[in-house]
């Protein structure tokens, strides 16, 4: 029973939505990956929606890009939160994924997070269940310790080298 | 039995959508207007399309505005053509709209027409239907032959009149 | 304690956001409208987010216009969920609003909604506060049922009536 | 005599719109390929149209980029039904080729599928041709049929397989 | 016979347009205004364009809004130099008609002004005309002389009577 | 001799840009209103620019809309900061005058800020002349400190009043 | 003594620009290319602009990116058409040129065409300088006439050949 | 000491940011490149803020992408002139960052340069100093001044080569 469901419109999106499930992995959350479509499999898309609860789902990621349907449509179908990733298109950059995602009508929300952002669609499904799980809560307290470490490290690294090296190290 | 159906996503949109029925009645064909909500109804969206072929429509135009889902679901949900009327929004001006209608995935085409179309939308089922139909296609020649009339009637007037004239005239 | 936070960058905005207020209404949830504005009181604004989960707070939703960091910044300081609301905007149509919401970086989300959809906002939050009460989950299943209802009814009406006096009806 | 006619104005338009012949082959439809450009050549264009019918033509499918005339000055001059396919332009990726198509005044209006989404355009001339034709109905839904169950396929390998395995699999 | 052609797609352009012949007057300089229409008068337009030439005129001024075809089209057909005015539109600011005006492919230019910029379309022709036209050339001179002066006089009016006494005034 | 320069291409931006003069006030810093064009009076915005210094200027504010080439203009004829005040154009929403503005080749900067924010672009200029006069220091640290008490005191009197009253009180 | 000026905010345009020249020389007419820049060189700009008729110069093309005010500038120096050629930028593709270009206040035009558009823009100036010379209007027939059997013969070419092996020939 | 603080929201940034240092170098002031994030490090980006003028800094440069709040943020702590840049991004092309950036409140300015424009914030800085400092001026005089000849250098250069030998020389 997984905690969290992942769901795609595309395989061509799995590579950005592969970054949901590495941020869930850190946080010991379950999940299940899922390529459907709200075009070409519109009933298996309304039937996943509709038993994501009863399968213990508590959250689901829904991405999609182009006219991206997909995670507006899973929101119709269930009570569950819904967070949205545009991913970026060919011909619009993604543009056209955000504005068919973000601008839901009343009455059935998608939570939407930056174009390809993936990630911060797990985050957002862990500050979620961290909500009533106190060990999330603390993973996350972690996180975000260790993010801000992080940039302070990188901050640290240039004073010490300069630009010049700080760049050339990168590569 | 309708030969086509209106289908838009709130009532707000009737005030476009009308046109689509008026443009309907002047080559004599049948339609019925419905609200549905591709995301407050979706299983009832779904069964729309679904029977629509049954029931005797040849095509369906369904309008849409902000996140607008409603045509790409219906034709998720059918073999027949389906007609994409973005609808002006109040925030992006129907270019959300437009997005989400036109960018469909490969496999489920929506014939999207100009924002806020929806005359244009019945006209294109007109020209569908009289593929076999050598009554509507006279009809079409005739309503494009009063249209061209109808730009010279306007130039000669505008010639007489001089643009001052004309222009007091039509307000 | 209030339930839910409901912060904006402006008293201009409270048109807008007093919508997230009715709808929280109708679930029974309490909470505390604040205007803030993540620039000129910064530090009441990163103190309002530390001290949020303290005073019970579950979810944050944070309305701005323009360049729109009030969300972000309230991200940045607590772990709470936050719901943004992009505020239409006098010049860029809330466009402005959107992308300085929407386009968070790692490690920071921000749930956004659509541009001035602050009754969504607080539909997200009640969909994440039902993941764990059970009436409040009863009350969401009667919302999407009323709203379904609200929408056949004005099919059946338009049904009955015909587009003409439909809208007649309306104004 | 072509039941369709593939129309573009440039040949550095036919890597994309080779698509729609190879949908149409998949359907046992005749196609005709025209190079011909509105500006370049614009009485050939008028009369391409004005022949098309008498060609035993049902459906006009015509690509264009930039300020992409070629579609709406077709359907000036056909009572067919013209499907336009905004092509992907260098400087402003197709948003300029999708609002010359799209945006037709009342009166003549072009079906505009998704930017570079000629393999959409086919199947949208299929379905108008299938209203009428029983065999094409057929295979259509087998179309349908066969992309669901890729879709699904692609589900279960990812099931079995995991996100990397997948992944290396795919390049 | 007119020096000057001024052609536009509807008569809802002519408010725009009949600045084009208030700045020609101002220079002496003949023109006609023609109602014609790229897609409902598609042999008309051509014929209109083909004949300008012969017809004396010596520039065409042509607007149009929406997919704005007109310009293009013109072009097509004629070698005479097109000026554009692409027309606000409803529904796209006009973003819609720029974009079908100025973006003409290799071969056929269209000489682009500001959206609703029919008086500057008119001015082109004039710097255009004077070319050859020594009287032309001295009243563009003296154009620019009196617009420099009405500039330089608003200032020494607001330098004399303040920012709101200047603004009250102005109303 | 003023401190600060304000010019704006056209007597239309007055009602935008009188707002800089009035935070100006606020302040005591004395300012000139000039109202000059980059296009019709090309020469005098040249003397304008390269005169500022020796006038006692410090810091020149230009205000212009559409193709808003002031700001850029005067910057390429001063080494005194310039800072562009874009200013919403009737079709584009200053969009045109954003970029127009803010888009400056390398070596020639424009400080460009808010479209119609001509009240900020004086604030900077403050911020920078305070950095050589402590007194201006003072007066920025307080006009901070109203604005911040200003915001809280909305806040304040929004909880004392609630939502409804506050809105009926502010009409 | 060049016919026509060639003039260009920096090298980095050169690519694009030259195109103009090379369609020139197709019809003999003779130019000279600058590279100037209205910011970082604005007197030599102006007095570019100021002697171009005097040097025998009929139109002036200028090409510039990003806050491209090279158009408009040489435009307010001089009475001779100017042709505005906007340059695809780095980081907005050329909308930021486009709008700079074309979006010029009343009084001063620029003739704009597509973005790199810069052999469209030459042949504008030889459109223009055909109006008084027959044999440049000839050539002109003449380019058409070859563009035209050029279309043409690709159309010719993709029906012997197939798509297939057309497109492999191609590359 | 440094005169400048140059602040940039990830290491992603240097690249595009190292650009200012290299121009400051050129003026001979010193500068301090800091790593800090208005999200995942907001207090240490406030205390930079609020101790940067103690520190000595006259002008802050940040340079963020995406939902770009880092220059906002500082400028909301600090009463010093604070120049943002707004980083190219990957999938809006840096238009998120220019809006997120440029459009600030009334209240909290932000001098915003072109996309990637770091250099240009660099001279901004230079400018805003040699208010008061003789020397910076007479260095900014001989920059232009450099600039400009450089100009006129390349100028010469493809005069004398012609254009096809410049381009090939450039490569």
């Amino acid at each position: 029973m997984p905690d969290i469901g992942i769901i795609m419109g595309s395989d061509s999106d799995l590579q950005v939505m592969k970054e949901a499930g590495e941020m869930l992995d850190r946080f010991g959350l379950s999940y299940e990956y899922t390529i459907c479509s709200a075009h070409r499999l519109p009933q298996a898309t309304a039937e996943y929606a509709q038993n994501a609860a009863a399968r213990g789902m508590k959250v689901i990621i829904a991405g999609a890009g182009g006219a991206a349907h997909l995670p507006g449509v899973i929101a119709a179908y269930t009570l569950l939160p819904v967070v949205g990733v545009p991913i970026k298109s060919n011909t619009l950059s993604g543009i056209d994924s955000l504005y068919s995602i973000v601008q839901m009508p009343k009455g059935i929300p998608v939570a939407t997070v930056a174009i390809n952002g993936s990630a911060n669609a797990a985050l957002l499904a862990v500050q979620i269940l961290a909500l009533g799980d106190e060990k999330l809560h603390t993973a996350l307290q972690q996180y975000r310790q260790e993010m801000a470490e992080g940039v302070q490290k990188k901050d640290r690294i240039l004073k010490e080298m300069g630009v010049e090296d700080y760049l050339k190290e990168k590569k």
